[in-house]
């Protein structure tokens, strides 16, 4: 979580994979599918995503797995296998496996071709839309992920949710520098940002959230209850609201549209997140020495993303950070000291082992 | 301008475009390329967007050229060219022409292998990015445009300016509704916004720009003099300023460095706008029908977009739009009723005609 220090209290990365695929497996997922969820999840811990890490695996996947409501043993159509294109209906599988094979698709295709897209419909929540665009880094190539979600988010000037959190993520390869990682929501902030103020007894931010009419308010509870998330930029036009919602859409018409899959109040019942299928994914991969030598595009990334890094921060402030950077420091740190795990997520995932018969995952504590 | 009452004072579009031919053959600009430049600047002006039409003309355009900076009759060198890549050195010449020509590319490689991306290095300013989005819309593809600009906008938590305004803009076609078009700046709102503040004598919006040592001020002659715009989404992080500086990161990337262009400090040398031949851009166009029915796909983006717009607005709103719907309403209006022009943009043009020789462009009032 954002400012919040790291729980003390920590999982090995290993232990944490391998009780990832344990808990997964006792539903029926093949090894290999929740394989590709520890991978997601251990990694969104590692650069300090909490929010999308192991805290989900109980509620989001093992959950509705046993509901009925993922399937844990889907059956995967090609929809379009062109030399540049690719499109997956996941069978309302897992989101982790169908996003890890799509996006190979498309890197593949990118070898052979330049670049590629791939598309994927009546698939689940995904995970870190980063960790699919980083697919791509190994192989030369610059990767594209997005993905719809449950409508949490009004329009500009609207009072119904008509569109999710809806993130971006762009990832880059830099030579002797990290590369450089764009992975943002659409929504100013995410649920989970409410979550905490309301747990700390804490305002929310101008621009974070409205009420039942749409108009903002800085309570929690409301905006939890019967509000809604605002776009990026804010409430209105001025601050730039409506590019966060312009982007927000876009992310709707190419994942839940151009997928063939689920859209406007189609996608808005999964309100509760409760029926699967409903989510697709946008992924591409772009081959750099099509255009340009790949070490000396690398070079010059590097070489730009130091030009953010060196340039006069404001008073107060150590320096200008770049996005990718701060969560590779978090990886480097973790794989030191241990994944951090939350108190209360450990207490959901003791009980959680408990009901599927399986040995805890180990901990320790630091600090 | 936003929320201004277009000007009285009208041309016709022919008689406009003309009158911008005829000022860029004045310089020496071949009929071909200034054709492409008037189509550029009238669809702004017919869109709305006057701070990108015909008021640029002779600052932006012509006295760059009298001055030596910009080239009149520039040598395009094709760097790359493959069956998805396209990479252009547009030899110092306009935006436009080298704008229309990559994008051209770019959708006959969509068109024959399903999708593609073009760069061009070495060029300067192009416009709106709308217009190259939009150029693939009638060959039933996606189209995406970004250009890197004069470095403007400070990064999160910076003081020093290491970003231009760099827009993103991506168009969808929709059967029977205007095309879904995104053109945002990357930052809260573009430098005319501070301009427009300061002749009012208003103090600025929080979320648009800084002082001298990076710290938010509202006043707009700060701003303008010693300070620097802000990322979209504001200071710092807890609006999503970082979203915002992420993807004018982003835009530096895939236009200036990718494009091997100038990229970092060498771009942001340009910040008084006078040396030539520092501005990149980035298009690609992605094929529908590689991936779905053109017809279908259309009739759905339509359906997704009326979703937003039949979603309940706040109150005393009348509707929820979707990008690109007013700018299309706008086009319709002025067409019929003639193309708005600034009074002041009037008289520079009068001006200019006057300087270079020129019939001035006829004009007629309404209302």
């Amino acid at each position: 979580m954002i400012g919040e220090a790291p729980s003390p209290i920590r999982a090995h990365e290993a232990d944490e994979h391998d009780f990832i695929v344990r808990a997964l497996s006792a539903v029926g997922v093949s090894e290999s599918d929740a394989g590709d969820v520890a991978d997601v999840l251990v990694t969104a811990d590692l650069r300090g995503v909490e929010s999308h890490g192991i805290a989900r695996l109980d509620v989001f996947y093992v959950r509705r797995i046993e509901g009925g409501v993922v399937n844990a043993r889907p059956a995967y159509a090609t929809l379009c296998d062109r030399p540049t294109q690719y499109a997956l209906d996941a069978g309302n599988g897992l989101g982790h496996p169908a996003g890890v094979f799509a996006m190979r698709k498309a890197i593949d295709k990118a070898r052979q071709h330049g670049l590629a897209f791939a598309t994927v419909r009546n698939s689940n929540h995904y995970g870190i839309a980063a960790y699919y665009a980083m697919l791509a880094l190994e192989h030369d190539c610059i990767g594209l992920s997005m993905t719809n979600s449950t409508h949490l988010t009004v329009p500009t000037f609207g009072a119904q949710k008509t569109q999710g959190t809806n993130p971006i993520s762009v990832a880059i390869p830099a030579h002797g520098h990290a590369p450089y990682v764009l992975d943002m929501s659409t929504s100013g902030v995410t649920f989970g940002r409410l979550e905490v103020s309301e747990r700390k007894g804490k305002l929310l931010k101008p621009g974070w959230a409205v009420g039942a009419d749409g108009r903002e308010t800085l309570d929690p509870t409301t905006a939890m209850t019967v509000g809604a998330l605002l776009p990026l930029g804010g409430y209105g036009t001025e601050g730039g609201g409506h590019k966060g919602y312009g982007l927000g859409a876009l992310v709707e018409i190419l994942c839940g549209v151009l997928s063939g899959g689920m859209f406007g109040t189609a996608l808005g019942l999964d309100e509760r997140g409760m029926h699967g299928g409903t989510v697709a994914h946008f992924f591409g991969a772009f081959r750099i020495d099509a255009l340009r030598d790949v070490k000396d595009f690398e070079r010059d990334v590097a070489r730009e993303l130091q030009t953010f890094e060196q340039s006069a921060p404001v008073p107060g402030v150590e320096s200008v950070v770049t996005a990718g950077e701060p969560e590779r420091a978090n990886t480097e740190r973790y794989r030191r000291e241990g994944v951090p795990i939350d108190p209360k997520v450990w207490d959901g995932l003791d009980a959680m082992a408990e009901r599927l018969g399986l040995e805890k995952l180990e901990r320790f504590t630091v600090g």
